[in-house]
């Protein structure tokens, strides 16, 4: 049943911009899609890291959460791991990484990367969950909490969509982190000098999946929002 | 295994533009994921209409074809027809069409839309095969042949996007048309006063598959092309 060549996707980053923030997926559900993936929790309730089938949530505090599947989200990317090692890297920074990454694959298709090994530093961010009415994202992202970490052993997980697709999902790279520990985490903003293996896993499929039962996205009027602007701003 | 939520898309729109123009899927392939459809031939070899499972191709000379298991296509959109009724509409002009239509459904999500009556007038274009090495969008609309007939009975199949996926697919509507005696049809360009059932089927799901397994569309550097701009001039 599981296609390693599908990335599924619920929900757009472009529903939370203006705050269309309702949990339309369950855990449960999700995890029929996949056993690896990131995603965001109702009213943006932190950031998710799922790797072997473990739903791991780090939340406003930067407590590392595993969430049970009733737990639901507005936006999440999810797959069936199967990736092959693409290169060995020591002491690469962001800049080089995502460029060797990219010199070695395609960048016409949506793919996932996984790096476990060493970093010098790593700073990460975790938003704060809000209530309905739910804050917009630029609102949520002026209050997000921020986290940083020397010398710290965990993995990458990071997706990649082509930049004609910026927008439903996140033109070219997404990086999520989670430390060994368990103890460290988030949506990644920046990195220093990482070692360890660059593993790929490369889609040839985007199962766009949207929350076509709730009713706030369906009814909401897209058409007088920056979105894409928007989104600039706060990824 | 047929789920009539799913609306499957092989290519993008943007990959049209600067002339990635090899058939990357066949239509014996493209029949394994719905009965209903539009797309055009490798090289922009005319426009495609499925309806029922036969898949007709409006040649650049206007003339329609059935095109067989081994024709291949590098775009095309295709689902399973599980069409409701929306509204019945009398001497109606493509642009209130539209309003009508989406006020009555949401603009968030993918939907299909089949009108079969009558239309005081119809424009369609039909594009012209190139070879390799393919013309760009931009060249071959140049060329494109242009039909009209005026008191003609047909079916109108209609894709609609939302806009964030604007440049992965063709955002807003995309009209296709054929007629009933099918001697007539291609993409629609205009028509007036339209007679006849609307019938609407909703997805919540795109499956977007892209062309992995071909060089030039993997190798493409899409960076130094507005893909947008040239889109919005041609479509």
């Amino acid at each position: 049943m599981s296609n390693t060549n599908i990335l599924y996707q619920h929900g757009t980053l472009a529903l939370l911009v203006p705050g269309l923030l309702d949990g339309t997926i369950t855990m449960k559900e999700l995890l029929t899609h996949g056993d690896t993936g990131i995603g965001t929790g109702e009213g943006l309730d932190g950031e998710l890291v799922i790797l072997d089938g473990k739903p791991y949530q780090v939340d406003h505090r930067g407590q590392v959460n595993l969430v049970d599947d009733n737990f639901t989200l507005p936006f999440a990317n999810i797959h069936w791991a199967d990736y092959h090692k693409l290169t060995s890297v020591e002491n690469i920074e962001q800049a080089d990484l995502e460029k060797k990454i990219l010199s070695l694959t395609s960048a016409n298709t949506f793919f996932s990367i996984k790096l476990h090994g060493e970093f010098s530093y790593a700073q990460t961010r975790a938003v704060k969950r809000s209530s309905k009415p739910y804050d917009t994202l630029a609102k949520t992202a002026a209050s997000q909490s921020i986290f940083e970490q020397k010398d710290i052993t965990g993995t990458l997980l990071s997706y990649y969509s082509p930049e004609i697709f910026d927008g439903a999902a996140v033109g070219g790279f997404h990086h999520h982190f989670l430390s060994d520990q368990r103890d460290f985490g988030g949506h990644l903003l920046s990195f220093k000098s990482a070692t360890g293996d660059v593993e790929l896993q490369q889609f040839d499929t985007l199962e766009q999946h949207l929350p076509t039962k709730n009713k706030p996205y369906m009814d909401f009027d897209f058409s007088g929002h920056d979105i894409l602007g928007d989104i600039h701003k706060s990824e």
